[in-house]
């Protein structure tokens, strides 16, 4: 992995990307790699993100040590996940077709939320379920994963 | 691993697994793990998926080397998919909700295929490319995944 060398390095690398944009979510962990974001979704919430931080493409134009790292991250997460929101069903992604920048997406899915069975790309259903529960564990899950990534 | 005792337990195991359907593609390498699957799909020739063989529903329902053993096939795929099929992206999920049957789809993608930017399970574009082109690559790819995965 490439050191980060400057932080006007760091703010050129990531100028024009949507993702470096951490309104969009709360940065719950980061070190020089990576950042785990707690995405803000009512439809999901626990639905989490792991972007590594250096602009790069795909997963298999990282060294496999970096490779590894990142996804050690990844299921550290799904397992934090189940654990807390006790989804149905882990759902695991990485897309980055508008945003060439690596990241995965990690959502706990449950039979009654906005898309199931479907991925939550589709079209969703005209009713989910009331999604204030498991927003009310959001707390906790914080928690957890501060806990398991420090 | 544990390993599969007989053909009998194994036909009991995947009977109602609809991924355990050949018909759905073509088988282009397995192990007693693990086989490699090239999905006929029109819209996304090269489209291949992993499937662990055991029923597994989360990848962290399996042990740390399976798992390694299971991501570096993924891995090994997604080089092949970007040697053979030129793609602007691919993308990789791992979802189950429907089969709880650990998967992966490796799927390339193209700024002129039915979806691009999104994932393939939005709602497709009312046109998208002829994709006899890229389907001519598939003896190649095919060739290539047996060669990297034997």
């Amino acid at each position: 992995m490439m050191p980060v060398r400057s932080v006007s390095e760091l703010s050129e690398r990531v100028a024009t990307c949507e993702l470096c944009d951490a309104s969009r979510g709360e940065v719950i962990a980061q070190t020089e790699d990576w950042r785990l974001i707690l995405v803000d979704d009512v439809q999901y919430p626990g639905f989490c993100r792991v972007v590594w931080n250096q602009h790069v493409k795909e997963m298999t134009d990282l060294s496999e040590q970096d490779r590894d790292t990142l996804m050690s991250i990844v299921w550290k997460v799904e397992l934090v996940l189940r654990e807390v929101m006790q989804p149905h069903k882990v759902n695991v992604a990485s897309f980055g077709n508008v945003v060439p920048h690596l990241h995965w997406h990690i959502i706990p899915r449950y039979q009654d939320d906005a898309h199931f069975p479907s991925p939550i790309w589709a079209q969703a259903k005209p009713e989910w379920a009331d999604t204030s529960a498991r927003r009310a564990l959001l707390p906790q899950l914080r928690t957890a994963l501060i806990a398991r990534l420090r």
